[in-house]
């Protein structure tokens, strides 16, 4: 059968990434407590095209992600990255992935554990000696203007941390989160009893943050993490008082 | 050409629901305040399928909708309705249609005003008298629990109300808006000063209710409209201490 | 501390379901060739609140959640579901989970294999002996009335065929996967080399089907299954022609 | 009453963007053929914030929203951004707005008429002399490999293609759409009879696009244009065969 794909192509274009996206995938991936968890990952997987190739060959691309399937981690990255050039006959290659990572966390004072999810995601680029990684964590927000003028309350709600970073080093996606936890007003749990709803409503009402205060304080650790080559941080708030999000960013130099 | 569509099919089955889905067209709605609104609607149209038809035919509901494109109105659905039938030669049809409605609102101390947003899903069926319409209502919840327990504050968060009612008579989205509005913790508005701030966050706290006294609070006063033939009122609260939501039904017998 | 929420309510409204809704939790689901997989769901738990109580214990459906989490499956949904009536006083409990379920397909021609994701609702109600399910199955339509007065070619597209059933038997996702797979012009495949893809074209080419066609197909094969007391079909065809999707479902009596 | 937000803040720490996100807002767009038409956006409008103010005021961006209402136009965007630092004191904004746009398309054969959508976003950051814009199209790709070696048939499916561009002269969004649905197989109508479907079904078979060579075919008239100062490309192909993308993106130098 005719190979179209290999085809020489004359418009003199090179493709920056061609390949399969939105693989819907099962994982196993390197947790801090437990050695490893199960999860299910949504992938992208791109390779660079020189101007000359007409097409790349997408089969491959699902052949490379079944000889890994038993363990994708990040230490596994670079190798994925150099498959998918050998086998694709590219310069360079991309491997975009995205699953959601649960935590057993513990209520401040029941000490009740209960799995809380953060979602991650994890670029790599055979370009680069380093690889990004985000994590998205979920935390409560309280508005420190809406505490000062009022007589009593605060508005609060709901608020997403996203942290992105660039390292060469291994950081355990728990790092993040912890960083991401303690920038906010308040965390968040799967699972409170009274007491710990009690503790939590009263430290966060001691504790307002605008969405300014939250990415400057994530910003803050992240500023002195010599393994950190690059950050970017955002914060949006779900607030409660409108129907839409107030939200800062910072990127690091 | 052969219309493959109008061969005889042997297979006794009849269909419920065939037709066009997820159609976006620019509408006209009627508004109770400036005579019309125009806004983008999600459509769907269907007919029922007689079990001897093989297919009907997927061009002509988007005449229909192009023909009535100047003004799409719960008073226009009946004719719709009527049209379906007519040009798709079938016994039943279905109407539904889902957009996007601004209601001007006026902060409650500074007075300034500002445009909100709630989703509407109008549902029509030629075999009823009467047609079903949805609202989703953006609203503050303030935990009772929360409040009485804490030392100080509260936390509350962002929840939406969801009203659907049946009615044979007409029924302005105002008044809908304006039921679940007054049955939560707190009103949402797109734009506060700081005395609107302080005035909302107080009365929050002096109007704690949990998503059950939300649900209980809006059936209360639909029960006693006699315009309503049939009420399902939803309520999600986008809990600030939780990563899921608080969530309570009511559905009228 | 104060219990505000066995406080009495004096309003005379029953609540339908009350409870958490969109929890995000890791479970391992029955396989039939595996035994079980791990995968992630979203999950709702409700109970019916009486009408004389304020307020339904939040946290206790996480709590059984915990207790069950080694093993969530079909077969437990009684168990938790009588669970929930004993922990949270209530005379009915509803229990809904959302999962993404994998199943090794293997190409028709190369025999290669790979993974497909399928996704899966489960519905389960303390006041039923059966409970019904729901998989979402991605397959290939192509238009008989676009092959039939083309010389050449025929219009083919993505389509998702979702059968619901009831049942109070054990019937196996897969089983239900095949019924819809067989029901459609075309299977669809995670990895295809080039003898596949000739394979794939060539028999969805002869098998043309309109939607209709799919979800009257699909219905022969429930009818006849007395495992299934109830079901509904419906087909979306994500047509490459229109931006907008052909849809068609039956409900069986 | 106390401002909060405008206290001295001395952690050092600039941020990049803080405002409001998704706020949903009607708006009037220009229209090449009609002058302007109606739709609704959603909207992000952020601020750079100098280090040592330790917040903005998010109350003032809902403000020079309703200012401009009447007519949101990229005629408008520099002005909205000088506006903004204008109010908010700051030394750059950023307006970021995406809606759905109609376009009335004619079929092919039959001629009728009807209103096809488009997903367009505009980016406006003060710090440029020219602003982005980005349009989302969808169109039919018929894959070249599967009617190579085929006997009869090829699989295709609709294809959704990006161009995002930076320009500081005026290009029409009509002009962005035309250029897309030119480099693929075929064309998208909202409303097709069957002398149409005829047309269509044959010239896409006739003309077999791989996701490279749509991105490419795109590339090659962007290229020659002078006014654009920056392209980018993406091919997303909703593959029949597959349940995951095959995708495709150039970037100019």
């Amino acid at each position: 059968m005719k190979d179209i794909q290999s085809e020489k192509d004359y418009r003199n274009i090179p493709i920056n990434q061609v390949g399969v996206k939105d693989i819907s995938y099962p994982i196993v991936v390197m947790d801090r407590s437990n050695g490893n968890q199960h999860t299910i990952a949504q992938i992208n997987m791109y390779v660079e095209l020189p101007h000359d190739f007409r097409g790349t060959h997408m089969s491959r691309f699902i052949e490379i992600l079944n000889i890994h399937r038993k363990g994708i981690s990040t230490k596994m990255i670079p190798r994925i990255l150099s498959d998918m050039k050998e086998q694709l006959d590219a310069e360079r290659s991309f491997f975009e992935i995205r699953f959601p990572y649960f935590i057993t966390k513990e209520a401040p004072v029941s000490k009740q554990r209960s799995k809380m999810e953060y979602i991650v995601t994890i670029y790599g680029d055979s370009a680069e000696n380093s690889y990004c990684f985000e994590v998205k964590v979920p935390v409560i927000s309280l508005c420190p203007c809406s505490r000062e003028i009022s007589e009593y309350g605060a508005h609060n709600q709901r608020s997403y941390v996203k942290i992105k970073i660039k390292t060469a080093d291994i950081i355990w996606i728990e790092d993040l989160v912890e960083i991401a936890e303690k920038s906010a007003s308040g965390e968040i749990y799967p699972l409170l009893k009274r007491e710990d709803e009690k503790y939590i409503t009263e430290k966060t009402y001691q504790n307002p943050m605008f969405v300014e205060d939250i990415v400057r304080c994530t910003a803050e650790k992240l500023q002195i993490d010599k393994r950190i080559l690059f950050f970017e941080i955002e914060s949006e708030n779900i607030e409660s008082i409108h129907n839409h999000s107030a939200y800062a960013r910072i990127i690091s130099r």
